[in-house]
């Protein structure tokens, strides 16, 4: 049995992207600019910059240096979110996913004691993208695949996404659930940056309610899906859910299954930055659903992931099973496609 | 020293509203239809039952029953929340305001020792907004005001309510942000109920985060703020501001002070549903900062707000504070206007 601490959110970029070759004007395809040195480079999207990133996004031997400082074991491999490409018309989505899921793979080959990966679909196109999942999945090298909180504002819990979902169950592949292009933005005063530090959190929590609410969950018992950032604010919406089913006969029956139940079917990572927010989230979901996350390799990412786990003080049985047991459940046994 | 629990998070509504007598159309003058007994009336919105309430919302006798079954000394009254009309033209906030401060003042007068009132203000118009304030602060019956989390979709941490904010800090005037008209809306999967279980605890995290922000609690210390539904998902957001602002200099420059410490100067209700979520907001915000809220008398109204608070555990001196301590301190001693 492996025994090391897996890390389901890491993110990964090619290191660099092919020419546009599409039908289209391609003003979105992302290109890759050089860096201030060797070790960095440069995201451009629609022609600016989205994020100026480290020679550990594509670098094996980097990444395996960072993971033994960190302690980690494996890293869960997915794509830089902003690059599921939700604007993509059918044509240019499967051609840049190819490639991203080329790099992923080609990672993977590397180092399969060390990486898994989650690859990228068009969920722009729910049967296009049930058809690119089951080619991922034949593949052997995938475990599942990173989707968004929301395709083009559109919830993962709306029922056009059924299919993919309904099909992932079937072929057993792992869901990480990331947040992307978050709701709200015009509620936020002050730095762009702020739509990270505020805007995810929330927007973790409104695909999450619609995963519940949207009958996904009640539907597809057999899914294994992992969310992002503890699941944002979600954990502080459950206890106003469940009270209005209390008082809404009518909403009850329809989500069919009470909510706190459905929550924790579902994985959580640990990336929330405060051992008594990791307490709380234990508490909610279930000491079995919450894996490590740190979203290695970007700035905001957590450099001592073993660190809140320690400072939980739990015994040696709970450590295991956020550091590894609850990964391996998450990944359904494929660790790196076996 | 008044020891009796205080609830700071109630609602009224009028027993019925005057003709509309503006110049405009007047097609969201509220309008009062009757219900299906004599406990009940419906509240019509242009045009639309926006809810069914009963004769709690404005019955003071009936109020004092329900207090004394529930263990409360004191309700804090504000308006039902969607009353705040921020659509109307200075001229119709002006009447329509004057008419719900009105009823406000009368259920006071005829309780004082129960019964506190926070009133409504014109806040589209900052500066008439600051006009009416002086006028109900000067008044001698009003502790302070409701506003909700944004006006017309502006958060309520934008620089345009700088004006009011520093005419409530002058005057001493509690102020109670409530959630109203929630971000994220297009997010949701479901029922149109969901718009308040799932919405709300978003909506007042988006409140509280851009007062942070935008620097208004930084420029106002002495402001005394409480936020409905224990700040809804706002201790989530939290530590993530507080990474961000670490890996992000010129963000946490901006803010100005640390976001826990700014967070902490604000009340939060109660009313949360979940006495393990109570125990995460003390741990949170700190002990002297909750205060007792229901939302009486609507349904999701919690009928038993003594009871979390002695599941809790803590000694006597928690009990007090929250069920009387820290409310008094929310009211600047201003529990009827005196």
């Amino acid at each position: 049995m492996m025994d090391g601490a897996i890390d389901i959110h890491t993110h990964i970029v090619p290191a660099d992207f092919p020419a546009y070759a599409g039908r289209g004007s391609g003003d979105r395809w992302p290109r890759m600019a050089a860096g201030h040195d060797c070790h960095h480079r440069s995201v451009m999207i629609d022609g600016n910059l989205f994020r100026t990133i480290t020679d550990e996004c594509w670098d094996t031997e980097r990444r395996l240096d960072a993971m033994r400082s960190a302690g980690i074991s494996r890293q869960v491999l997915s794509p830089m979110p902003e690059l599921l490409s939700y604007w993509f018309d059918p044509d240019d989505a499967v051609a840049f996913g190819q490639h991203v899921n080329d790099t992923l793979a080609g990672m993977v080959v590397r180092a399969p004691d060390h990486f898994s990966a989650l690859g990228m679909i068009p969920l722009q196109d729910p049967q296009l993208a049930c058809g690119v999942l089951e080619r991922l999945m034949a593949s052997g090298t995938f475990a599942g695949v990173e989707i968004g909180t929301n395709v083009n504002g559109v919830p993962i819990g709306d029922p056009k996404f059924e299919p993919f979902f309904a099909t992932a169950e079937q072929l057993g592949a792992a869901i990480f659930v990331h947040a992307l292009h978050p709701a709200g933005q015009d509620r936020i005063t002050g730095s762009p940056k702020l739509t990270n530090f505020v805007g995810f959190p929330c927007e973790n929590a409104f695909a999450i309610a619609s995963l519940i609410t949207g009958g996904i969950l009640r539907r597809h018992p057999g899914l294994r899906i992992a969310c992002s950032h503890g699941g944002g604010a979600f954990a502080l919406l459950l206890p106003r859910m469940e009270k209005g089913c209390g008082i809404a006969p009518d909403l009850a029956e329809a989500i069919g299954v009470p909510p706190r139940e459905l929550a924790r079917r579902l994985f959580y990572d640990t990336l929330v930055y405060d051992v008594a927010t990791l307490r709380f989230l234990i508490d909610t979901f279930g000491v079995e659903q919450l894996c490590i996350g740190t979203d290695f390799p970007f700035d905001i990412h957590e450099q001592a992931p073993l660190d809140p786990i320690r400072a939980l003080g739990g015994d040696e049985q709970q450590s295991w099973l956020l550091r590894t047991g609850n990964a391996l459940r998450f990944l359904g046994g494929r660790t790196a496609g076996n």
